[in-house]
């Protein structure tokens, strides 16, 4: 197969994951680090623990990929069959390596443990593979060339152990094996506040052009543009994506708030430092997610000093200052209760800026004329306050109105930023 | 293929898959929705935006399910392939549905928008392909049998028009044509505070067992047991894992949370209902994630009043009423700082419980005494202060370390809740 020459292929093994019980946030991080690498990969496939069906994939992949890397299935457990099917596949016989015994045995005696019996099954790997180090966890993987232009690679399906050894001895065999040459480059233009056919239409050229492609998709409430090429070096890539990333952003204006790994929270937290100005929020449906927003940039302490999560109305009287005769006329999810929420959190925490948000997360609480979705966000700047309305959709569920509204608050507090300082 | 016999397979369509810049949600919730219904599934495809590369995975597919079910590729961008490469690959002409067409525009006039050239090739659908509506977005699916034992569904790739659609139609549509028969019953136990291998050793006779089976895994922090069985009725399911289920809850003791859907946040939340108490949190370097977690449980306001996100010291000092001296000689990462901030907020908001957290989660700020990752918990009861000191690992990364934070905390309220109310 020509296709085969030079593309991986990620096999994920589990029955959890056929049963919908975790996510495969696995392939996610590998499929981002071929992209970076430039190695093509064109599949993903997701099969169980079965021995038969397991085969069956190995001898899909074959045929069309030249890299093979599996996930999963590499435990100490019974249902953990992936280095045995493999193995019997291409007819290798396991070989007990003691180097890695030893190692076993080090790591549990580490954490007070001593070896079982189905630790011993971790230390059988086919004849002719290399070790793949496990530096945190007791399942090592392997790196094997069972036959001319096939290569595969096995890691655990800890995310934690996986990651560890794909950067620290995946990574530079690969290179070493040159499949690292011309990598595809992307930048990824981040939007909020705009629709994603909006956006598409508006940049229909770019949209249309071959090199680089420009693909346009939606996250919960974010839309993105990528911008692709493959090219022989960085330089080059940039060459060919700097002048359409400049016409998508003209096109974007304010909508677009950052690249790549940009987050509104990180483009907000670089806003505040460079200006030397801090934020503090009052929470009542987000709970604490816009703070956990803002604190998950290393470095936030900079500008985010804290907040109050003020979900009992109580709270919201006697921490926030917020008018008890206010909660009871306009509610708890009001414009004006928004509005001194900001203000008593930017005032009790004396910091530039104070963000709030009350809303109805759902799925109970509506009412006619206060139904779920319904969000407003606070926003105290030194001088004044502003509230803002929001209707998150009532069938969306609780977790997307949270996460829309703290996000939404990021974006209020982006825009004003940008505005304030822009206007002398 | 006799496997394709009552077989379904989920294949995802989408370049920015293979790239990794976004997770498979869908694929997890539609497998959650196959074992929920127990129609098999053996094989998930992830596959790019191709149309050679799409036709190879529809012919692999073909042969070995008699269900696929498509996700993404509907939309009105050009490289949206999904139904002109599926109509192609059975030798189908596209017809242009008028009833579609009224409906985009329709659907499009309400969001104050006109029908684009883009939205109307949405509207082409295979001859004689049932239309799957869609009542959020635009892009309706297909419910299609292309050739004899083989039944096609699409959706678009935006995971709330996806669940929408595959709830309100497909569900109903696969139950009629008998697919839901003999479901797979699944019952997972939680534990928090022990591992996967020294629970599966405890466990190593259940994981043994054919009928039902056990099968450990291992999340972040957290271990679960999957007890699954194939029955034609549910009581006739329950009665094979309810006593496996008791073994394993004996086994586990204290460590087994819940089960299935249960989560800490929600276990602490009941018992606290049901005995009518009452916790607020004081949190560092959580940020708000700790907050976040307990008001992710609707209905959490009957227990949970809120909070206050110290960050920076003064707001320890200022709200919680942290000592000012011990900050300086103790640092705000200590046992005493920990139990001030429960102390502070627990007397500040009047909850029956106080909880905080303090640590630091990197990936600056450690040093050789406190290094990355050391974190300390405070928890206040109505009579007295304790606190715990963890080490949640110097190079798992900052959203890990507060992650662990976060979820220990709840595990230690949770213990205290149950040990308090036993004893008398």
């Amino acid at each position: 197969m020509s296709e085969a020459a030079q593309n991986a292929e990620i096999i994920s093994v589990g029955t959890e994951l056929l049963l919908g019980e975790i996510l495969n946030s696995n392939a996610q991080f590998l499929a981002q680090e071929l992209a970076g690498l430039g190695i093509s990969h064109y599949y993903q496939t997701v099969v169980g623990d079965n021995v038969r069906r397991l085969q069956k994939a190995i001898a899909i992949a074959c045929e069309r990929s030249s890299l093979l890397i599996f996930t999963g299935g590499l435990g100490p457990t019974p249902d953990d069959l992936t280095t045995a099917t493999l193995a019997d596949f291409f007819n290798t016989p396991l070989i007990e390596r003691p180097e890695v015994l030893q190692d076993i045995a080090e790591k549990l005696t580490r954490r007070g443990r001593s070896m079982a019996l189905s630790n011993r099954k971790q230390a059988l790997l086919p004849e002719g593979a290399a070790i793949l180090p496990n530096p945190t966890g007791t399942a090592p993987g392997v790196i094997w060339q069972p036959q001319a232009g096939l290569t595969i690679l096995t890691f655990p399906g800890v995310p934690s152990e996986m990651k560890a050894m794909w950067q620290q001895t995946a990574v530079p065999y690969l290179r070493s094996q040159g499949w690292s040459q011309g990598a595809i480059y992307s930048r990824t233009l981040r939007f909020w506040g705009i629709g994603e056919s909006t956006l598409a239409e508006k940049a229909s050229a770019q949209i249309q052009l071959k090199n680089p492609t420009v693909a346009p998709y939606a996250g919960k409430g974010e839309v993105r543009l990528r911008i692709s090429t493959k090219a022989a070096t960085e330089s080059e890539a940039l060459r060919l994506i700097a002048p359409v990333e400049q016409q998508l952003r003209d096109i974007g204006g304010l909508d677009c708030f950052g690249a790549d790994d940009d987050t509104l929270a990180a483009v907000v937290g670089d806003r505040l430092k460079t200006s030397q100005q801090t934020v503090s929020v009052a929470e009542s449906c987000t709970g604490g997610g816009l703070g956990s927003l803002l604190t998950a940039i290393p470095g936030s302490s900079a500008y985010f000093w804290g907040g109050i999560i003020s979900y009992d109305n109580r709270v919201k009287i006697n921490l926030l200052g917020v008018d008890a005769d206010v909660l009871v006329q306009q509610g708890a999810v009001s414009a004006e209760v928004a509005c001194q929420m900001a203000v008593g959190v930017r005032d009790r925490l004396g910091t530039t800026w104070g963000l709030s948000v009350t809303g109805i997360a759902g799925p109970d609480g509506g009412t006619e004329t206060k139904p779920v979705g319904l969000v407003y966000i606070g926003l105290a700047s030194p001088d004044s306050v502003e509230s803002f309305q929001y209707q998150f959709g009532t069938f969306r569920g609780r977790e997307t109105v949270r996460e829309l509204s703290a996000y939404t608050a990021l974006d209020l507090l982006r825009r004003k930023l940008i505005l304030s300082i822009a206007t002398p």
